[in-house]
């Protein structure tokens, strides 16, 4: 049943503002920011409230023509770029970034999709509270990515995923109709949780429009710590004795390969305060305890004891918190500038870190003689983006099954948190069995039947093929 | 296509001693603990390991036999107690008792559905660790039946409901396919997250035969103290004060009106420490840095001197812990001798507990002169077990119908972490929206269309009938 669909009445529903058709405004929606993805879309269109969403969705269901959601366009996996067909429309939340409320006594916030992070974590902080989502893009990334996609980040050994703030949420499914479920409540056992269904499925089963999320109490004391360890046993060993003797404070435990500290230094100029080695440990703790610090220190006197580490530094300032965490945070940049990288943003048993680390060197340098292997990452969490700097003219198919193939064996997932997208899409069925997809596909069409929001994203079109 | 359904079919699956029929011996399965709600079944089967789960639920999708899934028995909304056709299989999982396997330093435990929760408690606290769930019902109830129904407690203001703590599942769906999804990742964005479908939708979806649960480090240090406070507002004032000082901390903030505390004096004989007052606050905190008394010492002080709390005492013992909470532990049993007691599980946000109770007492005692409200729960959580004590002919469905519409009035859940069950399936439309509604059906029509998992519980037979 397709009716007429016309820009028109796009622009009779957002207004005149609200529909981009021009080639030139529409290109940074049709492109991912790491320019691997590029589509080409009807018109991007940027509704100002939930209603003018569900009836730009009934618009487009009505004439069946496809729905991308946008957000913040951060995402590593396509997941918010068009296809090439020019049919898709882009659905952006951009305009609705309001604030709604705060309630500082419950620790919640009620916010629009369009919200960016930062925006939201600093209001959440001039509130005294935290909004302990934390990730690189924060500065861009909007509330209805971060959901969509289950975002991680750097805190989540002690904060979860995305998914553990969501209290509340309001969709808009295939259909159009608004399902609003923006509760205030942290037990609410009342049916089905069915906003679960919403978050980390990269809008294909509806569009995210508002959530409630939960904040945390802020932490008064902080420590943030450099060490050099000798290899990621003692990583692990480390991570063992950190959580043992300042469990529940640790927010943060990341593991740096010496050569992505080497390509830091070369590329981004930075260098570590300690003796160049095997691999580091970044940590941070945090507490409302001002006991914090000497638990710390005697932890890590404990450690190089051991000689789990051989070497370590406490920042004794915010100053030197910066420039420990610059250091992690320009592996990306140091990167992209070295070469052609292929990354893989994998997880496996905390565990199986060393092996998993052990066998894939191998594995790659042995495939790929040339190759330069860049690995760091959430360690806590289990997650390493294992990246490889490879020549030009190296496969990346058969580098990604190699890397991805070994992720498998050892438990893991190929995509711990960046999501399927349409990077993923055609690798999803190798680490997913034949039950898990049909739940999906099952899920899939009974809350979009007609296969309208963002296809080809997340589930490989022959499963949702009826 | 009803094909030949016999006991001796199951007999050939499950063993002998692995099917009930003996009337005597299946009694215990057709009632609810409390006694509310007893129905009869053709018979309870018992299944060892998954493959038979899987083989069961086959013969009985086969035949249409309807399946009533039963945990520890422990419920408190008649979620698995079968109907009084006498057509229902009980599927009892307590011979899937094994904790397969516990990784320490991945803070990991995989257990079968029919673990006892207090038997996985204790081998994570073996391997120095925790598995935070706790609640009353922990010597008897079963993981499974935990996670069917997204168990609540204690500890949720600070490590959330059961939900939070699965990182993976593995199922038998309707048509009897096993579906496994037993891993150990934190992070794991690879497609939809199925999982969460079975979590708290108590069986109606399919059958939990086991999960891999995150742990979390244990605390060294513990404090716990019970302090009088003049209202519900001052109480609210102490959390606030108690999240900025020692936030994190903060396991449990339990609230009990002075009536009730009177109930245990008078049917249980305790005594609190303290003079009597409207109400109290049992809170516990708990952490690894030594400095945690002192810093709830200062919290307790400040408190006092702001007139937020009239008096308090610190457990200067474990005894004295376990006397505090025995207290608060007692309140049902008192209730239970006191008369014939109307249960309501509720949710508020946090900020309008206040609120919530003035109007909901005023109105209670309004509409029943010669009601007695017990009224305590978490309020850490925004959660109040909301309790009337009234007369034998008194109409409890007015009552409920009164409470509930004030719950919801004040965007709260008439089901806090109780679970709907049979209990109060006739009342979920009066607390979510005909699209929410619509989204369940959905998703029961696509996951189990033929009706016969736990049919009646949670979701009205009205919405699910084709």
């Amino acid at each position: 049943m397709m009716e007429d669909f016309s820009i028109e009445a796009l622009r009779r529903v957002v207004g005149e503002r609200g529909v981009i058709t021009d080639e030139a405004d529409l290109a940074p929606f049709c492109t991912d920011w790491r320019g691997m993805f590029k589509g080409r879309a009807r018109c991007a269109v940027l509704p100002r409230c939930t209603a003018e969403v569900a009836a730009v969705v009934r618009l487009c269901a009505a004439a069946g023509v496809p729905i991308v959601p946008h957000g913040g366009n951060t995402g590593l996996s396509g997941g918010a770029t068009p296809d090439a067909s020019g049919e898709q429309v882009i659905l952006s939340l951009s305009r609705m970034s309001a604030i709604r409320s705060l309630d500082v006594i419950g620790e919640t916030m009620e916010v629009e999709a369009g919200c960016i992070l930062q925006v939201a974590q600093e209001a959440a902080a001039d509130a005294g509270l935290l909004l302990p989502i934390t990730l690189a893009a924060e500065g861009s990334a909007r509330i209805g990515g971060i959901l969509s996609t289950n975002a991680g980040g750097t805190n989540v050994l002690r904060y979860g995923m995305a998914r553990g703030r969501v209290l509340g949420l309001e969709v808009v499914t295939a259909d159009g109709t608004i399902v609003s479920g923006l509760r205030q409540l942290r037990k609410d056992n009342a049916g089905y949780d069915w906003k679960q269904l919403f978050i980390g499925t990269e809008g294909t089963l509806g569009i995210v429009t508002a959530a409630v999320l939960q904040l945390a109490p802020k932490s008064r004391h902080r420590v943030t710590a450099l060490l050099a360890v000798p290899s990621a046993d003692d990583a692990l060993a480390v991570l063992r004795l950190a959580r043992q003797a300042i469990g529940e404070t640790l927010n943060a435990f990341e593991l740096m390969a010496g050569p992505a500290l080497e390509l830091v230094a070369r590329h981004v100029g930075l260098t570590t305060p300690l003796a160049p080695a095997p691999w580091y440990v970044l940590l941070e703790a945090s507490s409302s305890l001002p006991s914090l610090r000497d638990a710390v220190e005697e932890m890590l006197a404990d450690v190089l004891e051991r000689g789990a580490a051989s070497d370590g530094v406490i920042a004794e300032s915010e100053k030197q918190e910066r420039e420990l965490w610059h250091l992690r945070e320009s592996i990306t940049e140091a990167e992209a500038r070295a070469g052609r990288s292929i990354k893989h943003d994998v997880s496996v048993p905390i565990a199986l870190i060393p092996a998993f680390l052990r066998v894939a060197d191998e594995a790659v340098m042995k495939a790929f003689p040339q190759a330069r292997i860049n690995a760091f990452g959430h360690a806590g969490d289990g997650n390493i983006h294992y990246n490889v700097i490879i020549p030009p003219d190296a496969d990346s198919q058969v580098l990604n099954r190699l890397v991805h193939d070994l992720v498998v064996a050892h438990g893991g997932s190929i995509s711990a948190e960046h999501g399927i997208g349409q990077y993923r899409v055609d690798e999803l069925h190798r680490c997913r069995s034949a039950p898990e997809l049909e739940l999906a596909r099952r899920i899939k069409l009974a809350l979009d039947p007609a296969g309208l929001m963002n296809p080809g994203k997340v589930l490989p079109q022959t499963i949702v093929t009826r």
